[in-house]
């Protein structure tokens, strides 16, 4: 099997060791997958919380959260069907050291935010079709396969806001900084199998 | 026109003030409705943030957050159709003063919390009726009409996920309790026209 495929925007592909340690632990992935879709779902809001005048991202953001929400509950599905409860989940580093990447003044906060997330849409995009072309729980793979198409519907929007409201050249600029930052905060298999270990 | 019909859950119907206050101004009533919608689905997410494991508060409230998302999407369009453009709105003290009334330590925080969120979507039910039947724009009235079955569906949702985590006494004892509070910050009318005004 082989996770060779890149995914635009995204400067390294996801590594063997990550697929083997998701593969080998389905049910822990399951339950963090859960939790991603929440986290995914409130993201949405809270830019549309500290945007509530900008009408084009607060549509775009309003149908991904939407989405979201029912990822999150068809996840909840399959780990009910599956007999697997319900349960916190330490997150690991990832997110958060991505979230410091975000500059605090505006315009760059902003643009910075919509990165990060069109970021780690992509990195979803990528790591839930290697689940979806390599889970041998074909049933699952299914469910991964039908996701994927959303979350890289979800890295376009954002990307799209992003040169909505941001200089094109800005938007190339430090999307090319933060996809590096992005690689390298996965270059290190964290312990504990997850989403985005 | 009357605002005499009591709904269950409230301990004083809504003023004729409020109503008047509201037509004369609908304009507004709709942008602040609009973050109602936002914040209804903000809270309903936090609470699933706040208690992961609650599988049923999570099924519940995934539906929800859902349905508010599809109500500020609607109310959106609605604002856009009239030219009127998403802006920021200050809030009237209603919901931080409901807020307030929610006490720290658990289990009386998680039963606080849903009590208060279904006396909001009470009197939302209560209000958005009260549009739709006086609204002498009758598109606007038909959009009231279609939202207030869903707020009363959240609000006996609410109250039975309060019933699932808490003892049923306590849950009576409580909401009769903050009912009486939720009636006493409207017994004045805000100056500015809003939905809890
Ligand atoms: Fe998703
Ligand atoms: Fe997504
Ligand atoms: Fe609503
Ligand atoms: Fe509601």
């Amino acid at each position: 099997m082989s996770t060779a495929t890149t995914i635009k925007f995204l400067q390294k592909p996801t590594s063997q060791a990550w697929l083997e340690q998701a593969l080998a632990n389905l049910d822990i992935v399951l339950l963090d997958h859960s939790h991603c879709e929440r986290k995914a779902a409130g993201v949405a809001l809270n830019l549309m919380f500290r945007y509530p005048a900008h009408t084009k991202l607060v549509r775009s953001l309003t149908a991904i959260a939407q989405e979201e929400l029912e990822h999150f509950d068809q996840v909840n599905q399959i780990l009910e069907q599956r007999g697997i409860p319900l349960a916190p989940l330490a997150a690991p580093p990832y997110g958060a050291s991505l979230s410091k990447q975000i500059r605090s003044p505006e315009p760059d906060r902003l643009l910075d935010a919509l990165l990060v997330s069109a970021l780690i849409e992509a990195r979803s995009h990528e790591r839930l079709g290697l689940l979806g072309t390599h889970c041998p729980d074909l049933e699952l793979a299914k469910f991964y396969r039908g996701l994927m198409a959303s979350e890289a519907r979800h890295y376009g929007i954002y990307w799209v806001l992003a040169t909505t409201y941001c200089d094109r050249a800005q938007v190339d600029q430090r999307l090319a900084e933060l996809a590096i930052v992005e690689s390298e905060l996965l270059s290190t298999l964290h312990p504990e199998p997850r989403i985005h270990s």
